[in-house]
């Protein structure tokens, strides 16, 4: 029996997936975050469109500390100036790695202020003088299951090789970087994220709504699309969006990405209609036709050289 | 309004759409085609789990002609010893090009027994002395839309190259074939489809059913995805598959036949959990260790000499 009215604590994957069921399934939901921003996002656009989106659905609390008091059966819940009861609170604040036990300290690990072991992402090795090595859920660089996965073997195969320096089997690189909150529209990044780009070197192409019948069926009009791309060798270099089946175009993305495709290569890829992929079509276009003015902008400005002798 | 049940003669892509969709509105639906297989499946395993799949909601006869006579209100259909009576007949036969009032055998280009004009399909010149280029729906091989935009540059680029040999305007290749199928579960071929491969140097990668419970939910207990792959490179030559969702899977496959992946390459990529491109890691997990296997056999049977000179 579901509760009729439900608070959420933390508005990350789990707060947003959870919050969005619960809302569709006809309970009234709260959700509050320390953040400003919900599920990770970055790029401001995503994080405008998405609120645009969600907002209907659930009451959102953002940026300010959440307080929760029992009154009477009901819960009572402060964030700011706002307020609401609610029947019942669901805390989703992440979970902390359960390495308490193991005195990670005294073996000569290097901890973080909040007493976490501190792990370098591309090894797995554990800071300090320790031959440590830190697989899954430890660190909170990528707490998901297919990372966990190669993280396994990154963390064995570092252990050996760092064993054993003879050893022809090399520690594996980790793959593109992909995030998908499944909340329909979803909210995927990939790559490197908006926070991280340098500006004065990116265009950003976009894509909005919806540019066939099918994709309105699907309720794609609230669709937002964002490649990331080097403007000098027109590299994709991340992707943010907040889209209906976004967590395949995030996967194609993410491909594209880890191949170091450029806009040039993946417009030549086949984009069948009507389908949701000609989103990426129309955002890599828009890409691709920044990169064309800024080309001849940098030219008449004198940033590239004619070499050969074409007028 | 509705009619309580419609015969179909035609179970290409449209006879199939329109079938289940009309099924899925609750009415009665008796498919028929010439053909033994629907919606142009050439791989007999995707043939019959697409039958699997689609026989509990629409009745198929597959294999014999359909006759249709009216009696009184109604039609009534024979296919062999099957018959029905239903209130209406879609036919969804394909089209004819619509070039019949162009006398294009007087202008010199070769028909086919049809009257059709027969057309190269990498460069889309008319067959015969005639300098023609025809684009779009004109030829059978891809009567599609995100094709036809191709088809017209190619058919323009070539018509210049003819004029002008000295054009640096190259004619553009066909992108990587790819046929879906909306039919929820879809049913998608990608690359070279099965009748065409040659088998003594084929692996078929397989994965089925779902691994994971967010794909249960979704309904993919019945998918099945087939990869095909040169045995001796571990290219990626194509695909069939009936899953839900296919037709992003059927992107992803399209873009890597495009890009000439190998199994290797692609295992290499990111598979968000949970998400129905496991299925695609999966699948090309069962090639990969077909592939190792055949290595094996291959090499202790003499068919590889070992260069490197290590045991």
């Amino acid at each position: 029996k579901l509760p009729r009215s439900i608070g959420i604590l933390g508005l990350g994957a789990i707060g947003l997936e959870m919050g969005l069921a619960l809302a569709r399934l006809g309970v009234r939901v709260v959700a509050g975050d320390l953040k400003s921003t919900p599920a990770g996002i970055t790029d401001p656009e995503v994080r405008a469109r998405a609120l645009e989106l969600f907002s209907p659905e659930l009451t959102t609390w953002l940026g300010h500390p959440v307080e929760v008091k029992a009154v009477g059966e009901a819960l009572r819940m402060h964030s700011g100036e706002a307020s609401a009861t609610v029947d019942l609170v669901l805390a989703a604040l992440g979970r902390q790695p359960n390495v308490e036990q193991l005195d990670l300290a005294k073996a000569g690990v290097t901890m973080d202020t909040h007493g976490q072991p501190i792990v370098d992402s591309a090894t797995l090795r554990a800071a300090g003088k320790a031959m440590l090595f830190l697989a899954g859920d430890v660190s909170p660089d990528r707490p998901l299951m297919h990372e966990a996965i190669d993280e396994g073997v990154i963390a064995a195969r570092g252990a050996l090789h760092s064993l054993d320096n003879g050893t022809d089997k090399a520690v594996p690189g980790r793959r593109a970087a992909m995030s998908i909150m499944f909340s329909n529209p979803d909210v995927a990044s990939v790559g490197m994220p908006y926070d991280r780009l340098d500006m004065s070197r990116t265009v950003i192409g976009t894509a909005q709504g919806s540019g066939n019948g099918r994709s309105r069926i699907l309720g794609a009009e609230g669709n937002l699309v964002r490649v990331y791309v080097d403007r000098h060798s027109g590299m994709l270099l991340g992707a943010g969006l907040v889209a209906v089946r976004g967590e395949h175009l995030a996967h194609s993305l993410a491909w594209a990405v880890q191949r170091g495709d450029t806009v040039e290569a993946l417009l030549a890829m086949p984009y069948y209609h009507p389908s949701i992929e000609e989103m990426l079509q129309s955002a890599l276009k828009d890409a691709a036709k920044q990169i064309a003015a800024n080309r001849q902008k940098d030219a008449s400005a004198g940033f590239y050289t004619n070499l050969t002798g074409r007028p």
